[in-house]
């Protein structure tokens, strides 16, 4: 069989293996179409709406071309055999991401890693179902992968590293749906270069400066893309808006049963799998747009300004002026904003690469190139850029607030004074 | 005031005027983000899942690059007062578009275009209170623009004939989404040769190939990309489930009220503005998914069929085999599927161009381009592609049945000694 | 082995034979960097100054990415051992070209196909001793394809047929590197869907629209760009300066031996395959240059003109007109200007497609497009695009005269009353 | 009037002012469309074909859109009368260089920068004549900008500092020919960003990514593109060929009269400007293969090495080592090549960004980013990646030698044995 897939990032997707095709099919797998890749962010840039579906068939498609390539050029170093394994857990990798992840994780205690892994286990799911065809052990070793417990470590690597199919998808599918530039870099190139080595992934020498490129293009998606204000005050209103409903949920059960039948789950704290799955980006915008009518005036008004899109404005702090901020609140609550809906704290931080540091909380997998002799570098030896960028996290904090609080004296002048509201665009760097 | 906003296919828009930004931060407009422009073609191209919203953006970014330049460089044909009536009616054409808009319609008797202008000149919404702003009777202006009724033909022209700013934003955009390269055409040429005449919008000599392109592309997108049989299998079903719910409303009032409370004003008829803004993707979508536990088996069959893709297959037939369908839907029935859900008929035509015909019943405006000497050409007469394009219509029929019919012998014997059940490419062409 | 070539059009070519490798590397494939592949044209669209060396490396990669796709996906239809005849065909297709072919064959009766198959089958050149190294009757193999003499038409198709390697490299880069958008088409989806059937090459039916673009971006490339009006002057002034130079040389001999050696064998009418192999752009235009300050004043007067391009103008008239310009040339003649190196006919028509018309005096092989089921169709009843270009050409005549002639009463009075000077970009067509 | 040349790079080249389009067709200006914008990096990337006479028609289309815009938008800060001594001297920065610019002058002691300003301001060339039509002493204008003595410090910016309309053109129109996507930047962002201030040119905060990304851009295509190891090779054969010729010429001047008229000038140390202007690529190589033939076997040998390019092999070596080379350079003798034709050191460093430093020989204007409240900060304050790079010289140095000297045991183990023979792509960085 052969299905093929037309898309503006990879041009041609094509799926030859039942078993993938069939994946793709599953309930739990077309879910993914409802859920917006870049969550809030696609508010910002309005042409990145692009879903997890999406990212999910470009994870798959990268991780095939590498095996497909492996299986033909490395006879020795690379194990035919890996490659569906390897390809379903590319194509599965995110199948457990929810509607606006990592606000909903923060309120529900959810983790998308987790129900990624259970979604694959369960006997339950369509997803299970299809893996067991495989073997009855399959889903299991599709959910090691994920989980890093794979015994191969090139398989782990290829789906989770620094340098992974999961990274070079979205770098270049975000960039090519926000027309934000400088996220490209020379995927062909890299596709050319990677090659099986004994303890997991390396790449040829004459492929250094594309490596180096696309670490160049990760910091830079990081810092203007993932990081922008205004996308980190969708969030936040988000946020507020979900502990509002949870906060009033004991006190107006019935509404809410009428309302957002499938948040209940989540107020009561005794969700499943299945409850999980009900939920998407259409199903929580719907419950929004029901609560833009709710009595209680800061539901109504947060869900109004989270549908209608009227953000939060926000300032930059270092982590020393933190204490400062009570004050911030204090002035907001006086101003008649219950603080704890109305303002936010947003730190967004990453680290670009690193070298592996075997004492550290989570060790890195390096990148290693080779040289023609057989010898290996570690990345940031051959490259200044990638050298300035290493172990060093980027980012910075902001606190949020509503936009009229400007126009409050006390306000704006502590703001000012404290050399709080700066335009300034300096990125916060710490060495890890 | 200025607004920069991002995106891949302008790269950057520019809104500098007060009432544009204002206009695009109406609960109105902002319900754009939340209806995909492609409908259900973007479960087929899975990279197109740009909104309406987006495409309004685009609209009017070429509106305004178009004004802007007649502005500066054609001050004696243009009247830049015009401006800003072409831009809000650029910003706004398709602001009545509701969720999958075609398919509802057939069923509801709404009508997306009526929407629109109500938006604009209802004085219950935020759109009107902005354009109010402008002076009290620029609402009907905007809507008079749009409903082709505006004085100046220019400013018609620029929103809605054969070559306009929402059909060159289109092709554009939806080529760039799906992958589809046949949809681009030279933009930028187009916009350097554009001109106002006496009687309205023409193009000088010198681009004539641009054009050209641009109708060759809106004929491939048409035949390829909007025409696609799967997407248009999305539809059937679509619209079968709608029309299920429909007839089983008079019956189960409370189940649709508690599952799908925004489509009971569609199904009592008696719907207002406000009922229709309350609709968007997510929300059908939400009801879908509630629908697919339903006690009614063909109400959740069709809802599970539509959550997780599982499509009809169709066969082409022509118009004088139309008869010859009743045989088939009878063997639908016999199989045990209800013909009235489990069938359907799909049939997609459009004409690329066609010059002006005073006779005819909607009348076009014709493409015209300019000589130095000032004398002017009708497009199809300078080019043999164009020329072979104009006034015949292209597409074809398509009947819609379970896939599972396939194996039924009477049916498959059926469709193939009938040669209905062909791969046959073949476009269907008719002169107008 | 294995060599990478980074360019911008393919991205990356990759060579891992070494016979390919030293062909590359032989004096006569190298000369081809020194001659352009738009000649003339680069002038006019000046980002297109790339040779005919990177052209033929394109062509090579094309036809090696299509034996190697044939020799993995249809080991029955295709023989793999027909991969290096059709990768050293393809790859030394275009190496017989000289500097300015068309104009100078048509001067010194040259043949760039004849020298191409000298190249390859005299025992003289670096090719040839590369080629032996395969086999004593290599050569001729090569030689043989090149021809259409080669027994397997799956091979000669690759390399000359209405769709093939040449074409299939020449429309794409040709349209790169003039910045000409609409001669880029899907070479991706055709690539996929191309495939070996017994008598040829055919192409599976879910390609036809890639097949279709392709045969419009043809068209469209040969009226926009090969048959540019500025274009064709300079191939005029080309050719009249160089028949000034030939018909000066009988009287002039020392002088031609001093500042144009390598001419002199044409001249003389006794080149052999070395004379022709020493002449390239850079050759020639050091000639020009010379003749610049040559006492002849026609021809320094023609060869500054070439050199700081200094154009004809022209008209267009049709071939019941040419008679007529019997009388243009008079006034030209009277003016001062020998007409004879002072006017020139250029006319330019193209065939865009046609099928197979067996009676025809060069039939030409048509393209199949194949259904599911086998049988297949012949491209221009599947295409309304196609079929509008199907069996006419396309094209026009020219007069050239000097540009200050139209400040001449006569001439001009003569040219704008016989509606001879007219802008009219109307394209010629005739039935073949 | 306007003229529209079509390119790749910037799409559509508009020259509406009759002096830059006289400028464009003058002789000199013209003479640059045989002249490779690359050098011998052309052999390297196949596709990089393109002349000075493209580049500098990109500078000119950078420096007009700046200039109207900054018209448009900045007239108090920017005086309109200095756009057209700003796009004329963009258009002809470049009218000096000649063929082999950098190897030739370090032979001939010629200057392309003094004959750059010697063809604007001597009245025997016709561009004098053209710009003389603005006004007398407008040449002497022109030639003030480009010498960095023009009184407006925003005019002599725009030319030339870190980030002006030459490198912004050449980085993107290499990398667009080179196929090395990581020379692509934002131009459209800066180009939006860019603004006079008082005492130059800055950029808005808004804009510092873009601006970082060509920074980034700048760097990764010197040591990528420009420092290519193959392309210094065909330098050195070059300059060792040229070398040859001149030494040998004493002796020999018959020869030379005959093969190479147009360098004796240069041979004999009197070359006036017409002698200059007599040389270009195509020239330099027709002699090159007229040298082919020479009886002496060093001139025949390289001469043949470099039109059929066999290049040297190359290895890297630390300042320290230098001496080593003695050694090398002895064997390379040894086994009957003369050193001084047949090795070759070349250094390759680039200096990407730095800051004003105002005891520096050569101070580079600092990038300055503009807040919103109109302070401003140096560039590298504000991006970790620029900071990496500023005040840091990267590049190697190679010495070249004759390939076939790997096969000398003596030479082979010497350079081995001294780590000299690495592929180790680190680049060698120093603080400047």
């Amino acid at each position: 069989m052969e299905k093929v897939f037309r898309e503006p990032v990879h041009d041609f997707i094509h799926v030859n293996h039942q078993i993938i095709y069939d994946l793709i099919n599953t309930a739990e797998f077309q879910r993914l179409r409802r859920i917006k890749q870049l969550g809030t962010a696609s508010c910002v840039f309005h042409g990145a709406e692009h879903s997890r579906f999406s990212h999910c068939m470009g994870v798959y498609h990268i991780a095939k071309t590498i095996t497909d390539h492996f299986s033909m050029q490395y006879p020795l170093e690379w194990d035919p055999d890996e490659n569906l394994v390897t390809q379903c857990a590319a194509l599965l990798h995110d199948v457990g991401h929810g509607a606006y992840s990592h606000t909903f994780e923060g309120l529900f205690g959810t983790d998308h890693e987790a129900v990624t892994r259970e979604i694959i286990t369960s006997d339950q799911t369509e997803v299970n179902a299809v893996l067991r065809r495989v073997s009855p052990d399959f889903p299991e070793q599709v959910a090691a992968v994920i989980a890093h417990e794979y015994p191969n470590p090139q398989v782990v690597q290829l789906i989770s590293s620094q340098i992974d199919a999961d990274r070079m998808d979205y770098l270049l599918r975000d960039s090519y749906y926000t027309g934000a530039v400088y996220g490209q870099y020379d995927l062909t190139r890299i596709l050319h270069v990677i090659r099986p080595v004994t303890n997991g992934i390396a790449f040829a020498i004459n492929g250094v400066h594309a490596v180096e490129d696309y670490i160049v293009s990760r910091y830079q998606m990081y810092q203007q893309v993932y990081f922008h204000p205004a996308s980190r005050a969708m969030e936040i209103l988000l946020r507020n808006l979900l502990a509002r409903a949870k906060d009033l949920y004991p006190e107006n059960e019935a509404y809410f049963n009428q309302t957002s039948p499938c948040l209940i789950p989540f107020f009561e704290h005794h969700h499943q799998l299945k409850d999980y799955l009900a939920l998407d980006d259409g199903v929580m915008n719907t419950y929004f747009q029901s609560w833009m009518n709710a009595t209680d005036p800061i539901l109504a008004d947060l869900a109004h300004a989270y549908i209608t899109r009227h953000l939060f404005k926000s300032i930059k702090f270092e982590k020393a002026d933190e204490e400062k901020l009570v004050q911030l609140k204090k002035l907001v609550d006086d101003a008649g904003f219950d603080s704890t809906y109305y303002t936010g704290i947003h730190s967004s931080f990453d680290l670009p690469y690193d070298f592996y540091r075997p004492n550290a909380k989570n060790p890195r997998t390096q990148i290693e190139i080779i040289q023609k002799d057989g010898s290996s570098y570690e990345l940031s030896e051959l490259s200044a850029l990638v050298s300035s960028l290493t172990g060093t996290i980027h980012g910075n904090r902001r606190f949020y607030f509503p936009k009229i609080m400007l126009e409050n004296e006390a306000f704006s002048a502590f703001v000012i004074n404290d050399s709080f509201y700066s335009d300034t665009p300096k990125i916060e760097s710490e060495k890890r």
